[in-house]
């Protein structure tokens, strides 16, 4: 008898029907002869109503309320669906993530995993319960406050516990059949991939893809973990993601995975900095001091005759105002010139183990941006990941250009299906 | 410095604005030199959504997960409560039942609570924060499940955490601008009551008086402490309860405090009992094991003839099914002739410690019926308190009689104030 770990969004328990369709899945995986924790999000848009009514009381909501107040929204899915459960006659119970021993650190509205203590729960499924366990909340080690983990934080609830039980596998419900070579809504002959690696799956989050979020697939490398994101609409097989192919999953494009856009992002430029020891760390500095996360960094080669040079760095649209005051207040300081604030701009990129082995990846790509007529105004690699900035305007044509030069395109025409939601 | 637990209603905080009046109020207290702690329902009728939400998806939501469901009603008003808090500039602690120590029986959805170990609370407001407390629950001391208090647990809540943090008062804000001598939707002149007695306020709510409910009164008689009921719109000092009148709280009704009625029980007739020793105690002993709870209960001189008697009740007549069901199973044993089941009828009662010491009040309530043309159908008599069960369509002209009769009548013709939502 084996142990599996399902998680279900947000879309897939929207509604009373959605949360007896839920329930049904979860029933069937406890008849295969599995023990079934499950882990569940708020239902729908309960979250996002949850924040309206916190600013309509509080134009700053502050941390640990914050968090007490949101995490009643997966405490009422989890109640639902174990009572769902209960109504096709197996027995359920639900655990809030304090219960269930997710123990956080304090950084309310944010909060990492720190430990996770599953005596409940694995007393629970012992006892032949279904164990339903609240996503997305924990509790803080010191001070015992309720925390939650920030976007995505469920999925990272469910990997976390996964590995707290060994379980087999961690399967994500979503709304899509799975992990595409591109974005479906953009490529319409994106192909579903059956099994990638946990490396690429890293650098496809990171580079913009939304099933699965970076920080719940580094949790699962950490403690080998296999996911199998597939839908809680169809049921149909969906993208395993593990250190190595098992069975019959099938590992189709050896060089490239999959091609992942990101139009979140903007586009800072720090111009006429002084080229000597010190200044990119002062500029760096500044930003990290007010709390930016930056992603790609780029700097010229000085101009000889002004012994200045140009430093390009991309960040989150939304922290974009921060980053350009905290840079004001020390330009001074620093002595650069100006800054310039683009917010058009699109990131594409490639990622693929197969590319540390073959050097003609970067030309390839590179060739076939250009012969869709796509500028490019940044590049930044690693070792199994190129990406580029180019104009907000060319993202679809830049991605359908790379997906079909690299030949990811499938051959039917409309390979996706879409689950209830249409996201 | 004085200690102040305040209760707030689901209709005070039924949205946003409720929650910043009630965050204003909050806030006065606390500049007024006190340490302060809330304890909050859920909003409006959060919990009747999440019930037939439940609904939907089971036909009989069970205990423990109903229980989970309900509570984050409470936690979403504490959260947002203590958000206006903080934008007002006072700090402010969310904390639900289980972090305030409010430790329960293990008896889902009408739970009683057997200690209070408020020790993060004392902490909290000794550290200057203004504690807010869900209301309605608490955790099992086994198995360390949430719980819920049942109907009106809130008060209950505040009066407890009252008890244990040894508070000066405990105020429950409602609807309404306090206790009347009669429900002033039935009596326009009805007055609003200064000062009680927890004996009387006891039988009032025993009696159909809905301000407070019996359980939190009894809670308050227990560990003395007294109740200030008042409105959360007016801002009006409401009715004291308490043992003993103070300072300026005035006693008007030296005999008689009020007149409460009830039109939520059914009366029960079981015909043709043998006059025998054990008889009644079979009945009573079913009516028991199926769980019902009675109120009154009369029993006639059984008739020399026959040697037969009849035995009437009432009782919830949402609990009527089930006692018929439990006494039509016994009747062979039993031996009665048959039941008469009766849901049209009122009860009225009129409730006074002056009427130890007053012969004539039974007689004034009956003349007062009989000049109304009510007819009386059952009596029922405690020390302090008369009961006459009629006709449902006479209950209104009864009260009314009985009101004026016993010279509560206020001179002013509209003397309720009532608050935002008109119940």
């Amino acid at each position: 008898m084996g142990l599996v770990v399902q998680k279900y969004g947000g879309s897939s328990v929207a509604d009373a029907e959605g949360i007896k369709r839920v329930a049904k899945r979860v029933v069937d995986a406890k008849r295969n002869g599995n023990q079934v924790v499950v882990v569940v999000s708020a239902m729908g848009d309960t979250t996002d109503e949850l924040i309206d009514l916190a600013e309509q009381v509080s134009p700053m909501p502050t941390g640990r309320e914050f968090d007490m107040l949101l995490t009643a929204g997966e405490r009422i899915s989890m109640a639902l669906l174990a009572m769902a459960i209960k109504n096709l006659g197996h027995e359920a119970q639900s655990f809030t993530g304090s219960q269930a021993g997710v123990i956080t650190d304090s950084v309310h509205n944010k909060a990492r995993i720190i430990d996770v203590t599953p005596g409940r729960i694995r007393t629970s499924i012992d006892e032949g319960n279904i164990a339903i366990v609240a996503g997305f909340q924990g509790v803080s080690q010191e001070g015992k406050n309720i925390t939650t983990l920030g976007r995505g934080g469920s999925d990272t609830t469910a990997v976390a516990l996964a590995a707290a039980l060994a379980a087999e596998v961690c399967e994500i419900y979503t709304d899509v059949d799975g992990v595409f070579t591109a974005d479906p809504r953009v490529v319409k002959k994106a192909k579903k991939i059956d099994w990638i690696s946990f490396e690429d799956m890293l650098e496809l989050a990171a580079s913009g893809s939304k099933v699965l979020l970076h920080r719940c697939v580094e949790y699962a490398r950490r403690y080998n973990i296999p996911i199998h994101v597939r839908s809680s609409f169809s049921g149909l097989r969906g993208t395993w993601v593990s250190n190595e192919p098992q069975g019959d999953q099938q590992v189709e494009h050896a060089i490239i995975s999959g091609v992942a856009h990101d139009v979140s992002e903007a586009k800072v430029t720090v111009v006429g900095v002084p080229d000597k020891p010190g200044e990119a760390a002062a500029i760096f500095r500044a930003i990290a001091d007010a709390e930016v996360n930056i992603d790609m960094v780029v700097q010229n080669v000085s101009a000889a005759s002004t012994g200045l040079t140009d430093i390009s760095f991309t960040l989150p649209k939304a922290e974009g105002r921060k980053a350009i005051d905290a840079l004001e207040r020390t330009k001074a300081s620093i002595g650069f010139d100006s800054l310039r604030y683009d917010d058009q701009i699109a990131k594409i990129s490639l990622v693929g183990a197969g590319m540390k082995t073959n050097p003609g990846v970067t030309a390839g790509f590179f060739e076939a941006l250009s012969d869709a007529g796509v500028n490019i105004e940044l590049i930044s690699t690693s070792e199994i990941r190129i990406s580029v900035v180019t104009r907000a305007d060319d993202v679809n044509e830049a991605v359908r250009a790379v997906h079909t030069a690299f030949g990811l395109d499938s051959d039917s025409d409309e390979a996706v299906v879409y689950g209830g939601t249409g996201r």
